[in-house]
Formats: C-alpha cells, sequence, structure tokens
C-alpha cells in the first residue's frame, strides 16, 4: 500500500469529505514531486471515494506529468483565482463537502480564510498535521538508503572541508572549497547553509559562516548537510588547528562523551526525552549544563523537522525506523564552541549513523 | 521614524492591542535580526503605548542582542511553553487584549489557534501583511544600494558561469564554478538555488540543475542571485553555444524584444497589469503566447515574494523607490527554454536595473 493510499484510508476512517495538504514536503513525501511554490498554491487532495488530484501552479504542470502522477493535476495561471478554481473541481466529486482535514502546523490563515469562504458551511476541525508525520516517522529500507547516501555525502564533504583548514583562510573559503567539490559530483544542494564557525565565533550556535579569519590554536565547528533524492544528511563534527586551550579540549571531551554515549544506549523501547537527560546529565556534571541551550536532537528524513524530537517533555517511544539527530553542543561565549552530530536510525538493537567521519579530536591545518 | 515606528504608529490608528509579526522576513526588516527558526518560535510583539519585545528561541537570544535591538527579547528552551510564555509577557503590559493584528499570509492556523487558545475572548480580524507588505514596497536609498550590491554579486557570477561554458560539462559543474567564485569572495548565500540549464532542458521553467551535459549549438539558461546584507539579486540570462537552430534564435528574439520594451516603458504612473501586456503582446504576436506562462515579474526586495507582482489583475500603480523583476519567458517543451530578466527599481522617469550584464546575444563556450 502506498503512503498516499494510507492518507487515503485515514480520511476514509475519519469520515473527512476533503483531505486538503498544502506543505510541499508531504507532497513530495507522497507524490515524488517536489517543488517550493513559494506563495504561489501547490495543494494535494485527497478523498475516500475517489481519485485525489493535484493543484499546482501552470509553469509546474509538465514537471508534475514527469513524475509519473497518474491522477489528474490541474493548473493555474499568475492572474487567475486559485481558490475558485480548487473548489470548482472539489464540487464535481462532492457537491458540498462538509468535512475538511488540513495541515495547521503548514496552512496559512490566509489561505485558510480562502478555502474556507468558498465553503462556509464546511469544518476544518481535523488536523493531517500528526497523520502524515507518523507516517513519514518510521523510514522504509528504501528511505534508509538514501539518507545513507546522503551521510555519505556529508563524510565526502568532511573529508574536503578539513583538507582545506588553514590558519588565515576565512570559514567563507573553506565552504566555498566542499561545496564547490560536491557541486562537481552533481551535489547540488546542500540541506541548509553550510555552517562553517572558527574560534569564539563557534559559541554563536546559530550564527552563519562569515569572512572571519581561521587562527591558530582554536577550534573549528562545521555543521553541513546534502539533499539526496529529497532525502538530507545532518552532521556535525568540530576540528583542531595547532592547540587549542584546556578549556576549549575540555569542552570537546564532555561533549564527545556525551554523543558517544546517547548514540551508544539510543534503541528501541527507549522513551525520547531519556535519551536527552542521558547527553544533558553528562554535560551538566562537567559543570556545562548552562551552555548546552538546545534539545539533544530533531527528526529527520526529507527535512530537519520532522518527529521524533530528543527533548525533555517528549514521551515518545523510540522504534525501529525512526530517524533523529544526536548533537550535543557547549557554547561558551566569548570562549569556543563545540557541537558534535551524527544522525542516526533506530535498529533492531540499537541505533546506526549516517555519518562515519571520526568523532575524534581531529588536528587539520 | 523607524520602519518599526511606522508600524507602531498603524497599531496606535487601529486600536489594535498587540500586533503579532510572524514572518521571518518581516522581523528582519523591522529588527535586522535575520533568521529562520523553522518549526521554532520567533515573534515580533508590537503596542501602541509600550515598548515592543521579541520572542525567540534562546539560543538566538545573544545574535538578537549582536543586531544592537534596544528593547526586550525574551528566549525560551526547547521543552518550554512558548505561547504560554508569550501570553505572559504580554499580559504584564496589556492585562486583557482585545483587538490583535496578525499576518495571515505567514501565520500558520496551529500558531493561530495556539495564540487563540491564550487570548480566548480577542479578536483577530486585522491583517498586517498589507501593512508589512506596503512598508517594505518602497525601497530608501539604503535598501537600494543594498539591491545595486547584490545585482553586482550577480554581474560577477554571470562573468564566471560565462567562461564556465564548455561543450561536455554539466550544468551542475557550471553551477559550482560560479558559486565557488562567489564564496571565495565571501557570498556566502545564493538568493536561490542556481539553475543552469541547457537546450531543452531549458523549457522546464521550474527545473532544477543536474548531471545534464551541455551540447553544441544550443542555448544555455542562467537564472541566479545573492543575497547582500539580507537584500537579494535575482537575474536570468539565456547565453549560445555553438550555433543554435533558426527555431531557437527566433524565441531568443522575441523575449528579448520583450524584455527590452518593457524595461524602456515602465515608469512611475504605469499600472503593473499593463507592463505585463506590454511584454505579453509582443509575444503574443509572434505567435509564442502559449509559450509565456508566467507573469512578467515579481516584486523583491528581502525575498523574491514582495509587492508588485507584475501581472494581469495587479492595477497597483508604479511608484519610485517599487523594486520587481522584468522576465519574460518562451518555453517550448522539447525544443528550448529562453528567458531573460534583469530586476529593476522605478526611479523619477523610468527604472535602471540591479544587472548590468548584456542581453544581446552572448556566445560562450
Amino acid at each position: 500500500m502506498s503512503q498516499l493510499d494510507r492518507v487515503r484510508d485515514w480520511v476514509s476512517q475519519h469520515d473527512i469529505d476533503v483531505a486538503y495538504i498544502s506543505d510541499p514536503k508531504s507532497i513530495e513525501y507522497l507524490t515524488s514531486f517536489a517543488s517550493d511554490p513559494v506563495e504561489r498554491i501547490l495543494g494535494l487532495f485527497v478523498f475516500a471515494d475517489q481519485d485525489p488530484f493535484l493543484f499546482a501552479p501552470a509553469l509546474e504542470v509538465e514537471a508534475i506529468h514527469d513524475t509519473g502522477w497518474k491522477y489528474p493535476v490541474y493548473g493555474y495561471l499568475d492572474h487567475e483565482h486559485p481558490f475558485e478554481m480548487i473548489a470548482a473541481q472539489i464540487k464535481k466529486g462532492v457537491a458540498a463537502p462538509k468535512k475538511w482535514a488540513v495541515e495547521k502546523n503548514n496552512l496559512t490563515l490566509a489561505h485558510f480564510n480562502a478555502i474556507r469562504g468558498q465553503f462556509p458551511d464546511a469544518h476544518f476541525d481535523q488536523d493531517l498535521t500528526a497523520t502524515i508525520q507518523n507516517l513519514r516517522l518510521i523510514k522504509s529500507p528504501a528511505e534508509i538508503a538514501k539518507l545513507e547516501a546522503a551521510g555519505r555525502e556529508a563524510d565526502f564533504a568532511f573529508q574536503i572541508g578539513f583538507e582545506a583548514v588553514q590558519t588565515g583562510r576565512t570559514e567563507a573559503e573553506v565552504a566555498a572549497e566542499l561545496e564547490y567539490a560536491l557541486k562537481k559530483k552533481g551535489v547540488m544542494q546542500m540541506s541548509f547553509d553550510t555552517l562553517i564557525q572558527a574560534g569564539a565565533h563557534a559559541a554563536e550556535p546559530h550564527g552563519a559562516t562569515d569572512m572571519n579569519k581561521i587562527q591558530n590554536n582554536e577550534l573549528v565547528l562545521f555543521d553541513l548537510g546534502t539533499v539526496h533524492q529529497g532525502y538530507i544528511s545532518d552532521a556535525s563534527r568540530t576540528v583542531a588547528v595547532g592547540k587549542p586551550d584546556d578549556k576549549a579540549l575540555d569542552i570537546y571531551k564532555v561533549c564527545l562523551e556525551a554523543q558517544l554515549t546517547a548514540q551508544t544506549k539510543a534503541k528501541p523501547g527507549m522513551i525520547a526525552e531519556d535519551l536527552d537527560k542521558i547527553a544533558r546529565d553528562i554535560i551538566t556534571k562537567a559543570g556545562y549544563g548552562d551552555y548546552f541551550i538546545h534539545r539533544l536532537g530533531h527528526g529527520m528524513g526529507m527535512g530537519e523537522h520532522e518527529f521524533p524530537s530528543i527533548m525533555a517533555g517528549n514521551k515518545m517511544v523510540l522504534t525501529e525506523g525512526m530517524c533523529f539527530s544526536i548533537e550535543p553542543g557547549i557554547y561558551i561565549p566569548g570562549v569556543a564552541g563545540v557541537r558534535i552530530e551524527d544522525c542516526v536510525h533506530i535498529t533492531q538493537n540499537g541505533c546506526e549513523p549516517f555519518t562515519h567521519t571520526s568523532k575524534e579530536l581531529t588536528y587539520v591545518g
């Protein structure tokens, strides 16, 4: 049974008249059609007793046919009224749909009002978000294979990036080298802007790569990933140039212990928040708890914001096929920042990482 | 008066108790703080009679202070409940806010429900979208200067990219070369994935750069842009390798005439849809109307989806300081695709482009 058929099943079981899927990532997952429509309208409409259809900008219609999509697709031109056209198509199959399900974590209030305006008597209480997130939660062997391929690309990027590190070179130059090597191999898309941060700059966990020059005797943080056939990699390593001071080395040691311990202990049956606690306790005990200011990890697959979130408060039980990051970080403003991250998938007995670059402190430059 | 003060004025004039700004681009525009919070919560709250505040993930707080933001910022940790915390802060200033304004084109239904749940007696009818879009619509000289700088980066990218074109090289390699050259100069962020499409591949207006090899006697389409201090460039050129056939050359000639004519005629006082029609009529008259399947242009500035949209149905009057693309395209499936694009700003008497790479058909390779 395809994942789209599972959505249809869910629609049928919940007596939904129309399920409106608006998140481009959900649509890619269910149809293999990848697109970022920006402010244009892209929607997948699923029904219990009739075929689904896609509604898309006219300039996407050709590409949708190319994916092998076997159901109708309706295109619209920029000056047309997409929600009127959607309503007309729906009414051909269901004269007066009452019960709708929408992706509440994606649908904007403006689009919600637009579709509700077409169906003033309908109810929009049902949320599709969790249904689709749960479908995406357990990865199939085919999906794991794509995530492994993306992981190999990230390992290759680390190799090139580490070789590119030199005192006096900018963070930007190192990022340029590794992305160039990837693009020449046909890896066209990074999963996010490559992050290279040297020295105290790495203490800004959401800073950006810039023209900051790499100095001797400091740590350099890499956080990068690629997209392989719609599936991402995401990994972090922190490497040493020269002889970083004892404080920096101590942070590294503690962060590494937290990362390795969590990765060793992750297995089916464990509660998500307990895994966060395993890593956090190690960092807290070493005195750096206040400097680990984010969750241990995020679910991943086609993107970086899937289930399961590895954080306090999440009671989800880890199960074979779940994929997430294990990425403790210690950021001491003005001093140094360390983050070490693999994304893993839960196996029958434990977990396996998608990236295999050594996590022992590597001296480069 | 700062743009944030203008929002405050609007809030005051409309008797709004709380304006909740959720779009990261709007927040960047109003605060200079740039961030993509993904599924985390980032909000700017503006009031008539008290200071605004930012609410952000804890790991962004340091970076917000670094921008010089002079009002309060409240951070939250991943396991905390952001909307409860937001509500608590708001209630310290306004005990029972009734009238809210939100960005309906950005706020998701889930976040809307979360904030409404905290203020069950409030009304959320007012839409901030147009207010902020209208603020962003007319660019200041300082903004124009940033857009010009981004345009120069795009011109540089074309130069490198054209030099990189060779028969037998992949589209991906050409993209790699030009992005490498940009990154080495410290241009870290493209405004979208660089698009290089050779031959019939260019007839997919929303396709992607891939491992397709450039052949002799075909056209190669470039569409690219950079981000300079938060402001983007976006430009397209189509170049020739060898001797493309007469059909391809004819498409180019017609597309160029449409582009040049529209760019020559754009001026203050013109209606947006009339500019679209000027270009469209030329293409239609030449027999290619059915192959020009998108609007003539989009507004731009900090992103590619600002006002004014240059399309049928948009009666907006073009005014000095408005910025948008002029990008006719002709895409004949299986044959060839041509798009020629400059982004321009409306001046006192006409318009000026941000990119200056020649639009005459350039032979490369």
